[in-house]
């Protein structure tokens, strides 16, 4: 156990300021102020120091941040300054946008394994990687000791896989597929749905 | 102004719940109650009630909600109680993934009209949809009466193709870039990035 955990909410914003600070980086830059990356964040500046200040003392008063070393920092809290390995399940259109992305590996990701249960799929290859039967998903990721799964399958699909990868040994799950999924205690869900963000844009902008 | 604003963290839920009664609906049932959400959803059924309290009486105590007729109030409290034309941006492997997707309309949304910048792809069509050039992106927008867009373009191309889709009247975006995005007052703004959701779940499961 943590002795002081911080607040989840915190957690979620370390990953913005992690890819705004390797934007700079990239841009050439060495050094930076909370004021900076609130303005490129829509985040306030007290937000962020005080976000950053949770995990102790990254910049001086005055002086600002060192963008390589806080972006070390950050990599560290958040456990990417390590590659992991990833699972992906499913293969339909939104699993090949995901297995031909080229934008994980940097941010501490590597799509490690495919698997579908399209025979037709099976046997394929994207990036030299074969899509593999759903029939030996489980023993593989255990054998291979993949902690993390992003799952891309039909709705009525998803439960069952889920159980399948937590029985494996999954521990965080990427869910596409447009539906809860439940796991036990222990196991992290995030949801990426469309849907779902629109309709929550939908409340603000519609005609009243 | 509304009177007494609610949480913006309320809404995001609520498109959860509109989730969950589809489906409820979608496999026969009438009626249901906060205990039969909270087990779908991973939420406390005192939190759903009084969510649902917000925006008035929808349910009987000991007889639960109707289930046609509270998907009925959530959707018009969404602005999801019609269809809302949507505009995509970028034709790459992604975009083609949401071009293709076929969940959208039945939640509110009918992607309308289709823009890149690449020769090669404008004017081939996908679902019936011609991919048209950038160039005439904004004064298509503008007349079409667009007001939200999916934007599926490269990271440097993010700000440029915003400024342009928020000055022909796009009030509402959802970024798949992985960039942060900035807008003036009054334009929303969701962020996709499966990087950030991963790395939001890494700090939790990485070994201490």
């Amino acid at each position: 156990m943590r002795p002081n955990p911080v607040p989840d909410i915190v957690i979620g914003r370390l990953p913005l300021y992690l890819r705004a600070l390797g934007q700079m980086k990239a841009e050439g830059n060495t050094v930076t102020s909370s004021h900076e990356l609130a303005g490129r964040l829509g985040i306030s500046s007290a937000q962020i120091r005080k976000d950053l200040s949770q995990f102790g003392e990254f910049g001086k008063q005055g002086t600002g941040y060192n963008i390589a070393f806080l972006r070390e920092q950050i990599q560290r809290i958040l456990g990417v300054d390590r590659t992991w390995d990833v699972a992906l399940i499913g293969l339909g259109d939104l699993g090949r946008a995901l297995a031909h992305y080229g934008g994980f590996l940097r941010r501490g990701f590597q799509i490690c394994a495919l698997y579908d249960t399209d025979p037709e799929k099976i046997g394929q290859s994207i990036r030299d990687m074969p899509i593999q039967s759903m029939e030996t998903m489980a023993a593989d990721i255990r054998r291979k000791n993949i902690k993390i799964a992003m799952l891309a399958v039909p709705l009525s699909a998803a439960q069952e896989v889920v159980d399948e990868l937590v029985g494996a040994g999954v521990v965080a799950i990427l869910n596409y597929a447009p539906t809860s999924i439940t796991v036990p205690e222990g196991v992290h869900v995030q949801q990426i749905d469309p849907a779902l963000h629109l309709q929550h844009m939908t409340y603000y902008i519609k005609p009243d």
